[in-house]
């Protein structure tokens, strides 16, 4: 085992990674922990919580002149360069704090955004739009989910981007199209179907679509948990015959869901690799918790019903990290198809592995932890929000099955 | 089994409790439910969450009119006069929508708080506060949890009730006083120290403190995930030096747990109720969307998985819903005191069963299910805080434990 | 609230109930506990594993003396002439003996068998078979399930039962025909297809086949977790060319599943019944267990992680006797049709209740409780079988879930 | 990542242990899996169970023959000399049968035994009894657990060694010596008070004790549920005055708890490597299984249901084996004590990953699951019992909270 191990793990991250990885995490207990309070003060003051905090935009200034950003991005031209096992324990680190991966601009959708622009744009959008998109200048949202159908099967989804002439015409109902009600917000990328009559999959395009383009009406934010999750929001928005021209178009027509496979891989480790940065927060917490408060005449942490909570959790985190690694370090060496069970089992593992351990926080921390106080309950809400986004458990589950039972058999 | 059997249980409610449940059950529909979403709009609209939408004292007074009124009562001279397992259906068919309760004056935490001023209350106390209350033109929150201290042990209560003269001085910092943000909230009942050299159960007191009271400060509103329960809410209040006359003392000095005692065990089990017809309500909801929404070319109800989150939820509300009603029986038949395993159960198990169900109608519902279009997200909230009110799980729990054992051994 | 209730429950239990319990539950000390190690060593000691140890014969005949004589049969006429509601105490309180049932004249599969022949069965069926098993001098089998095709759809059941002049000739092979090793087994109800041209539900028959008619053979003992269950076993058997008069047949041709249907309703709470009567045997021998042994420094009793296994154990087993209790009440109320819902839930809630019930007792015995010495490790075997028995929980939980989305949509 | 990475994993995998696990995994194959039924045949023709099966003998000539033996032994004059990463995957292949391990020479308690004496023994206790246990000669049992008080407290241990001359007298009564009814074992090691005086963990001793020596007595063979485990058993024995010489104490008085910690740990994760095996080929039998039956008109393959016991089964075992290669990583890497977090987790949660996908492997085989046709039952038996042996789920869970609370405040 080389020297250069940073953590317990066996898994052997390099020098490089691990001297990132050092300064992560002293710029997070530096400037990202102190100014969640400020954060959450300056929202919750304001007549208007669509708002940016000034205190993000200091950060993020302080974190690209660090060389803390564009951790996410592969290619080293444009970001770290980094593979996925060697920006997981980045993103765990990221994810331990609700404002964290922001600062670093490796936040979604932003974050699958640039990939796609990045893999599947033209030099055109790549200059239009991933440029601002890496300055953290500009944000995006991805706008695929939709009101009407069960979106969990991509095929169901019903806008349309029809030909006309030049241009192309959207027309259809989106909504969870997160970080849409950021005032930074300035490009979506739309989902619909082009092509109607080719094949099951070849039906669906994916279009860049202007903000400000008319047309286009963001109808509300919509709340998770009582969260409005401000200033980024989830929006959902109205396409009324909004007309781009046809160069906005990604890749060509009848290729979204090739787009969206290429996008879903790694964003879906992206979030789990926040969610066991959130959980392990939320252990390190709830050990605070337990031996600061006493009842019934000796500490919290004394108590075995306690004791085997705190347990339980370090247990299935160190799993669910270990699979995360795991399942980074395949994408890494053979592609995401061939990573397709490891992609699907994480997506399902880290978010209810999340959950519990944040519900068992909660429980410690008593009323303090379902209130504002904490990071509990916010926390709490995201994970269990992604366990419906990019296709609930029960879709991943499904597929898992079957290819399981394809090879066995 | 009598003709008058309102349900499928073994349970023979009489022909009274089967007429008022068909006349309550008819009101939810005819009023309730259609109102929902206009009470959530008018807060939304609002400049001031903290304002109680119109409809809310329309509906009041249809329900006062029609006779539903003080359903929770059992004295009949000023309610309905009905025990607890004939209120036990009342209690689930009121708790099926969160707004439900208080339009019959049956919410929290006026019901415990009127059933200690009948039962433990001055004449004079009684006409001036449980008057008022049972009327439904004031409101009332109960000052006990601390954020200074582990409140899961009773005893670590801080707050003092000193005797000063005819006087008596309230200091200390008290929070989750649900309900203190309603602006129709005149009076709290507070409990604190007023005896330290009594034995360690005979030290606290209750005492009423009017809200106008001089050094009453309500410092701000805790959030429940990201609900603040407006236009009730959950205050956080500081009690500086705060002076009310001795005769506002409750039963008599070093009697706080005494009276605690006989508000909570009802009070625990009209949560209960309530949990199981939210629970019933997003059973059917989700029934409801299931055999709506198609996915990979079949309906959702078709598909052996969503059977089962739906059979385990049958199943686990109608255990829930026996053990409420057994419980309720009990509490009738031998008193609180008798039936403590039982409340101690059902005590743990309907909310969790309640958040368990709450958590499967949320995924069948997808990006739905977590929003403000439904109510599964809010009422789970509500669920999960009920896991640690009134005392958490793990206190419970242990109670049980421990008696358990000592039954058999 | 009568004075001739039994229990701490609201089910109003009729005074001649409660005197059968008492005696019963006398019975059971005095006679059936004392005797199981006396069973044990009987069967280990000897040569032959299928012979009935004495005791049991002796029981039988002080049972019979004392009027606790087939208790389940509701027929006044043939046995204690009770409902199922009525039955539901007595059984639970067998149910605590993994021999106690059999003391009594009320174990399966003579239960059934003996119901499908009072149902069903000719005069001269009841005169020759229900008239002995009802005396208890012989035992029998029933011949359903399969090893070649999955049993669980029990269409697929492909042994033949072919007309051929005044007989029927059966062929195929048959397994899990529990209680047919038993040296006084004497008649097995077979189900095979007589019209494989009607519709789906109409092709099979059940008929009556002697144990030692030509062309039966016992070919092996299954063993369930390793236990052979001597002296009855589970067989598997060949029926080659086995011929039997044609008045073997019950009820007619193609009325197989009918019959099944109603044997298997009450079958399948008797079933649950028992497994309270386990499950709560195992919570108290927990808790004596606890309360004997030192760990640590301290008694297990006073352990926060011990106390929780109890804590939940009691609150499990008092729902799932509350929803035996309730749906044998709908049951005798209005049918097993009506009921089916209840009777899907009790069938998969009971033994997976008691499953985890007894996994907690085990944990706390240690080493002893996975051992001979104690009936806890056995217990749990046969609480596992019946989750795959009478129907695997994913077949009635599938069902369960397609009728609860049906009412509610 | 290097070409000789032989599985999916991250962890690299050396091409020595490569090409090991090739002709182990070859030699399962060709050798073990189809003397499985041979072997359990065996046992159950003959009149004495407690006689080795020739085939097992076969096998352990064939293995030697080719290098396949003692595997287990880090000592690389003594055997394959591999570290605890590396022999993990051929335990865990080993561990697919239950009679898997003891081919190979690397079957429990004699694996533990004789790291034992290789790290503790003097140089004659290796010569007489190491030799001929590496030689696969003679088997070895471990004497520990006491039927009298709660051995998960070792302390709790009350047999005694007491010096009298040049010998050590022996009392006491142990069981679950598992191996000791094997006709091959000659050797135990004993663990008894010898210092009842000294500080807790300086009280007990190791002694070895010939199986023949006098006052020995093998009472009777205790079973696992149903399953006595012949040939090899777990014994309670009783020692009455038993004297042995005094060099047959190991290390010296008082050391028996230091022994205990360092036999402990690698024999923790030995077993969890097997468990991984087992749990591994049971989800490979679900699968062939689901696909080979019809039910309700389709393949059960086909089935939500069965889907998902497949998907979870696959990512649990997946996260376990992750956490069960990252443990033996950090022991070889940094010792037993500073694993000691990832001991305990591993411990705790591959047994019970093991129960589970074992459990649900036996619900979708039916009744041919739990019966003596397919491994799972019995496989079954033995995770459960792995629960409690080498300390309960409990214990480890309480010592791990306290570490990690200790950790994080």
């Amino acid at each position: 085992m080389p020297d250069d191990r940073i953590t317990d793990l066996p898994f052997q991250f390099h020098a490089d990674t691990r001297e990132l990885l050092e300064r992560l995490t002293a710029f997070m207990q530096e400037h990202v922990y102190p100014a969640e309070q400020q954060y959450r003060d300056s929202l919750a003051a304001g007549d208007d919580r669509w708002q940016i905090p000034p205190v993000m935009e200091e950060m993020k200034k302080l974190a690209r002149d660090a060389g803390l950003w564009n951790l996410f991005m592969s290619d080293s031209a444009l970001g770290a360069g980094l593979d996925n096992l060697s920006y997981a324990p980045l993103a765990e680190q990221m994810g331990r704090s609700l404002i964290g991966a922001e600062v670093f601009n490796c936040s979604a959708p932003d974050t699958g955004n640039m990939e796609v622009l990045w893999r599947y744009g033209s030099e055109q959008q790549k200059k239009q739009w991933l440029e601002p998109l890496l300055e953290g200048t500009i944000r995006s949202a991805f706008c695929m989910t939709e009101p009407a159908v069960a979106s969990s099967d991509a095929t169901n989804i019903a806008a349309t981007i029809t030909r006309d002439g030049d241009s192309y015409i959207v027309n259809g109902q989106k909504w969870w199209s997160s970080g849409a009600m950021d005032p930074r917000c300035k490009i979506f990328i739309v989902m619909g179907i082009s092509n109607p009559d080719n094949s099951r999959h070849q039906q669906h395009s994916m279009i860049l679509v202007p903000v400000d383009t008319a047309g286009v009406d963001i109808i509300r934010a919509l709340t998770v948990f009582g969260y409005d999750d401000a200033p980024h929001g989830h929006a959902e928005i109205n396409f009324d015959n909004v007309r781009v021209t046809a160069d906005m178009l990604i890749l060509g027509e009848g290729r979204g869901f090739e787009i969206a496979q290429g996008r879903l891989g790694p964003g879906r480790i992206h979030h789990c690799m926040r969610m066991i940065g959130l959980a392990q927060r939320a252990l390190e917490s709830m050990c605070q918790r337990a031996s600061s408060r006493q009842a019934f005449g000796k500490s919290l942490s004394d108590m075995g019903s306690i004791r085997q909570l705190i347990a339980k959790s370090a247990a299935e985190i160190e799993q669910a990290r270990l699979l995360t690694l795991n399942t980074a370090a395949k994408i890494d060496h053979d592609g995401n198809k061939a990573a397709r069970n490891a992609i699907a089992m994480i997506k399902v593992v880290a978010p209810k592995m999340a959950q519990r351990v944040l519900d068992r926080a909660i429980q410690v921390f008593g009323g303090a932890g379902v209130s504002q106080d904490y990071f509990l309950a916010h926390a709490w809400a995201a994970a269990r929000s992604i366990r419906i986004a990019d296709g609930p458990d029960e879709v991943h589950l499904a597929a898992l099955g079957k290819w399981v039972i394809r090879e066995h058999s």
